[in-house]
């Protein structure tokens, strides 16, 4: 007998038909033998819908309330899954974030969990009732809603499996596991049968929405086992592990893109100390996580300096930086929406050199031009112009995974 | 400055426009110098979908787990009226039932409120803030989320009026206030411009909508000023008020009519005692709520058993009454659905003789059989086939009031 979490996403929970699917399988590991916790998400277009509703009541709505609204997509999956368990026999409750509770910072719209308290969940499934969670949610120490930000259920899931302690963690979704690049870029792209956490963080972190990346740190701080896998069969999926002898043989294990990439260039500010903390202070203060940054002395004196932030942060960060214009100078703002980054991953780029020197020919034999370079002791991205992405991520695959 | 508990139905809060009309009447009362709590219902249609969803879910769908789908269609309310009111820059923020809390009993789909801690919504007034609440729902003491039944948005305005000691409750409607009858059915019903709380309640059981029966129990109890009036203009509505001299003048101050009635007869159990008790103990312990009751010796020593129960609860009872066969005897259980109480209501009926014999006068004049009769003080209700149920209002509207 097992403690297994299982997380359903936005397509596996889309109608109720599918949340009758889910309930079956949930059922069938339940007879099995299993105690079951099933994290949903919302029903897949419902966030959107309903953080379109919170735009069109106001111009830059609020996180606070914004997280009111969305939390609701979840509450309704979750209450209804537990309402097609019961009505097939399978005892279940539904829990929202503030009754396990499921506590976070006060961080609106992309909170933190500090603390799950166990003590329902356990005592629901000691009752027999399979625990059916609403993801994505939790609740400030002072009980306000907030959420974990996009893909936040995975994140959910894998928080309780450690708080658990729970043998497995099994994330189900529309594809079959992790990939070494999208299927729908790449035709000959493979599926991982296994990955190693800081592969699955990085690819988390540049744009393979398979996984959340804070689901992925909590599995890898609380060694929990992780199974990325297909709602719409039983064969194996991914398993996110912790590394392994061997795992470096492969210098490159995936090719990711985000098109989700904003660039903001203030240009000619004077080049002296403390210029790009007075830029990035008020952009963290605002909540903005900033991705890459690169700074250019030119010889008058002055400096150009450029960063990327999500495109949803684009205008907040564009605002700011208008604001700093008084204390910091500079002649102009520019701003560039029309990009993407292309990152190859992999532990084995720790042992084999030359790979960042390959992965520019490559590029350059393509005629990609590389607008920006961010590098980690894994992985290589480049900012490339958006309409060279697809042509970046099957060069590279090709050149790193299909010849390898 | 007064503090004000004002409560928005679902038409008044049905798309983002009409929200905003909501946030302007908002902001005007504030800029008055009124401290404001607002109570909003889920968006018109918004409880019919999410229980719909709930019915697709399971063919007996659990209280429990309907009300937490139902309540998300406040959440979204509340979370988007004050992004709205943020918006027009006016401090707001929102209130959900556990929040607060309101903590109730745990009879899921139509519990009770028990209490209701003013202190966080007493903070957010003299912090400046405007209050949203969600209507409708509540918390059980071990934090499950309950709702207090369909209409529950005014209790929610009433009880938290009553808590705070607020100087008035407005209930905005999309009526201008409590009509002698339904203005659909009875082109010549009046407005009133007060009404006893006792008429009232009457009124409110008896199938008139405009007002949660519970509010006005709450409003009697705690003597809360209650105003319903029309979220379309600023024209004075119906103020529901202690008993004053001179209202039992008037013998008939409304006429109503509910079609939401279900009548099942058990037929031919033995005429002995306890017979009812053995019927309506597990009907009441089922949580259905029983209008009339009939009961007619025959004599052959057997008896017929009539009653009514809302709609909704009518295939539960069958279901009770089919199971109870075996202890209680009984030759057959018939059901019918085609029915309609009409009701005459006025403090006037205690001061005046002979209104019943003239309500039946009326109805047999127009050919309308009576199938059942429930008097009390204040009220006499008769239950007809559905197929008289306006011609029996426009006569008993006509004959009481019209011509008094």
């Amino acid at each position: 007998m097992s403690l297994v979490v299982q997380k359903y996403g936005g397509t596996s929970v889309a109608d109720v038909d599918r949340i009758r699917h889910v309930a079956e399988r949930v059922a069938r590991c339940r007879s099995a033998g299993d105690d079951l916790v099933v994290v949903v998400s919302a029903m897949a277009g419902e966030t959107n819908r309903l953080l379109a509703l919170a735009r069109a009541g106001a111009e830059m709505p609020n996180d606070c309330e914004s997280d009111v609204l969305a939390t609701t997509g979840e509450q309704v999956t979750s209450g209804l899954l537990a309402l097609v368990l019961q009505d097939r026999g399978v005892p279940a409750r539904s829990f929202l974030g503030f009754q396990i509770p499921i506590v976070t910072d006060d961080g609106f719209g992309r909170a933190r969990i500090r603390e799950i308290d166990p003590t329902a969940l356990r005592a629901t499934l000691a009752a027999g009732q399979v625990a059916v969670v609403a993801g994505f949610q939790g609740v400030t120490h002072d009980g306000r809603i907030t959420t974990l930000g996009r893909g936040g259920s995975d994140t959910t899931a894998v928080a309780i499996a450690a708080a658990l302690g729970a043998d497995v963690c099994e994330i189900y979704t529309d594809v079959d596991g992790v990939y070494t690049s999208d299927p729908r870029i790449v035709p000959g792209a493979r599926k991982l049968s296994r990955i190693a956490h800081d592969e699955m963080l990085e690819l988390a972190s540049l744009g393979a929405k398979v996984l959340h990346i804070r689901s992925v740190e909590f599995a890898k701080r609380y060694a929990v086992p992780l199974h990325v896998r297909s709602s719409f069969h039983d064969g194996e999926g991914t398993w996110v592990v912790r590394e392994e002898s061997g795992m470096e043989d492969v210098s490159v294990a995936g090719v990711a893109c985000d098109r989700d990439q904003a660039k903001l260039t203030v240009v000619g500010v004077p080049d002296r100390p403390g210029i790009a903390a007075q830029v990035f202070g008020p952009v963290a203060a605002a909540g903005i996580v900033v991705d890459m940054i690169i700074q250019n002395a030119s010889e008058d004196g002055t400096t150009d300096l450029t960063f990327t932030v999500p495109q949803a942060d684009y205008a907040k960060a564009r605002r700011i930086l208008d604001g700093l214009r008084g204390t910091i100078g500079g002649r102009e703002i520019r701003g560039d929406l029309d990009l993407a980054k292309v990152s190859i991953v992999g532990l084995g780029m720790r042992a084999h050199a030359g790979i960042a020197a390959r992965m520019f020919e490559v590029l350059a034999a393509e005629g990609v031009n590389v607008q920006m370079i961010s590098t980690s002791e894994i992985k290589i991205s480049v900012v490339v112009a958006a309409k060279y992405a697809e042509l970046a991520v099957r060069a590279l695959h090709d050149a790193f995974i299909t010849e390898s």
